[in-house]
């Protein structure tokens, strides 16, 4: 299941030997490592952002187009959520799968709760929220969607994210819910589900605002986007940007914008337009539209820097060859880079003086720079899509 | 140097044995990992927040009266500024000192550059900056402050804090300045230094916002702050709050607030009153001051839980029994509650779910849980000050 890598003989110094079943010697901190997701492949690269490096290989984890993950929260394990309802524990001190169940027919995402101990996954098929322990993967409660009218078979749940006070909230695509899962009473058996109905058509992603306050989901079948208020619940969800999701052609679901895409900098949002080579800007004191930035493509993931003075951008074939930077200040696009055929993700270094981007095509993930916006390194990778840094265990809403 | 505690079953279950020399077989991460000073006798405590537990004391690091503590970006590494002028470097998977240096005659706080190659020093005595790598403490730049116009010495440095594009910023107490320190440019020699001057009188602390963009310092011998907008520097330093600083009697420097303490939340800051029994709110857009909240005592640290829902306030003697907690929407106090004398700081963890308090004359830290308000855990610890866990190091001017 594992392989090493023998590449980088910085790291070949620091251990005995680069073998199959010698694990490090010397101890190392977590705090600068990460997974890679080698898409077709299944495998999972171990990465490190300090020396900008593989380190290994991990192989074994089944189907992980649209794989997502997330990290322990002493930064050792990284939890991967794959298409086919595999949830796989990768430890990554030991460089190799930990405990890995299918827990699911095809699930779309999870989360870990805020003390680290409960681990979610929301479920296309069947339909419904499973709770896991973060320790064992013991299951710990199942929790079935709505059923459809028909009585066929349950919503598909998606938008699945971890928020303050131990609750994870989730949206029901086919009936048009929002749920808050709450896990805070220790002593109960069973969490408290509170149900949300009639929030719109067809939530199909979502996105928890930085600070954990808002839940905001995107709706496939109308336009506009439902809103939750975390600090205020009992006033229900509403309504804000009736505009947005308004295309010059209906999209198919899978080429909708990622709502995780949503960058809130300086009390403004940058979010992907629908359909549009569009960046718009969204006051967040009164959620309406500020200005639309035209962009070179039509956007998928719009990411700040974690000082917020930059927004980076990728685009939807045919333009997934090129990242363009918008100075949140100005509101203008200060650059346009091409990392080459097939950018997928980005993911900033936790302090941001690097992105490190997967370039599919090339089977490549490289380092840039965002002061100088220049290519500084290169690692090798197989088709990698998702790049995740250990530093999100820190964070709320992913 | 090290000590290891034999107090928790559940590390003694994962340790081959309770001895002075074996380091820890099993690997760990480290995302879940602190250090408390224990001031009086010149420790650290290693502790780690998933089990609440001391995993080994660390002697030897001199006067560590308000020493403060940066973590290396793999967060595998603390290091230790103390009073004496020590810069030491803990190896928190070790469990011992890795390097320790006195780099300068009194030194009030540092820094690391937003890369984690360099470490920064603002010395009291003799006046200056001081740079280090981070790998060995060796001195890379010596920065001495502007001299006094008699001539007796160069100036008191404070307030350092890093900041995005490989940057530090310092104000100088005696000759009212504040300095950006560049060190982008990666070919030059020595670091690019930009001086502000007549910034106010006696600049004593100051603190940066949490996006990285905002440098406000405190002044000693006039009322009002002085801020530099990063992202504007041409625009140079100017004052806000005029009012601020105004007691009932002027206070030594010693009682005045950390302004380390100030904490942005939903658009305000809440800072602590000067000679006051009262937390100010300010809008962050205006810079103007919104309200003021009735405290039990004169506010010494002010601090935002994560999810900026709450703020927690610890007191100046004589009130420094007391903590008091504020509803950061309704701006009211939810809660006062009483840890015990002399309580001197508070960490919370990175998503928020508890706080840890180290109230000095019981010899404990405390952890509390910050949804039900409730007492949690107990840890034993020296006349314990400050607390500091590992996820600072992914975080902008600390």
């Amino acid at each position: 299941m594992r392989k090493r890598l023998c590449i980088t003989p910085l790291f070949a110094l620091a251990l005995s030997a680069c073998s199959l079943i010698s694990v490090q010697e010397e101890p190392r901190g977590t705090g600068d490592l990460g997974v890679v997701i080698e898409r077709a492949a299944g495998n999972v690269l171990i990465v490190e952002h300090t020396n900008n490096q593989a380190i290994a290989r991990v192989e074994g984890l089944g189907d992980l187009s649209h794989a997502s993950v997330v990290f322990s929260r002493d930064e050792r394990y990284a939890y991967v959520f794959g298409r086919d309802g595999g949830l796989t524990k990768v430890d990554l001190l030991k460089q190799r799968i930990d405990k890995r169940i299918i827990q699911g027919g095809n699930s779309i995402g999870g989360a870990i709760s805020q003390d680290g101990r409960l681990i979610a996954v929301g479920n296309y098929e069947p339909g419904g929220v499973k709770i896991f322990t973060a320790d064992t993967l013991e299951l710990v409660a199942d929790i079935p969607a709505t059923a459809l009218a028909d009585g066929s078979k349950n919503s598909r749940v998606v938008g699945m994210v971890d928020a303050p006070g131990q609750k994870f909230l989730v949206s029901l695509f086919d009936t048009g819910e929002i749920w808050i899962i709450d896990f805070s009473d220790s002593a109960a058996d069973a969490p408290t589900v509170s149900r949300f109905t009639d929030i719109g058509k067809q939530p199909y992603d979502s996105m928890l605002t930085p600070e954990g306050r808002y839940y905001i989901a995107g709706l496939f079948g109308e336009d506009g986007l439902a809103m939750l208020d975390l600090w205020n619940p009992e006033q229900g969800v509403t309504r804000i940007l009736d505009g947005y999701g308004k295309g010059n052609v209906p999209l198919p679901v899978y080429k909708m914008p990622h709502l995780e895409g949503w960058t809130v900098a300086d009390n403004q949002a940058f979010v992907p337009g629908v359909g549009h080579h569009q960046v718009l800007v969204i006051d967040t004191q009164t959620w309406q539209q500020s200005k639309a930035i035209e962009m070179v493509g039509q956007p998928v993931f719009v990411m700040a820097r974690p000082d917020a003075r930059q927004i980076w951008v990728n685009f939807a074939y045919p333009d997934n060859q090129y990242v363009q930077v918008i100075d949140s200040q100005t509101k203008e696009v200060i650059k346009t880079i091409e990392p080459g055929p097939g950018v997928l993700h980005m993911e900033f270094t936790p302090r941001g003086e690097h992105i490190w981007i997967s370039v599919r095509d090339r089977n490549e993930v490289q380092v840039w720079d965002t002061q100088t916006l220049e290519h500084l390194y290169t690692l090798e990778a197989d088709n990698p899509s998702g790049i995740f840094f250990t530093n999100r265990a820190h964070r709320i809403g992913l």
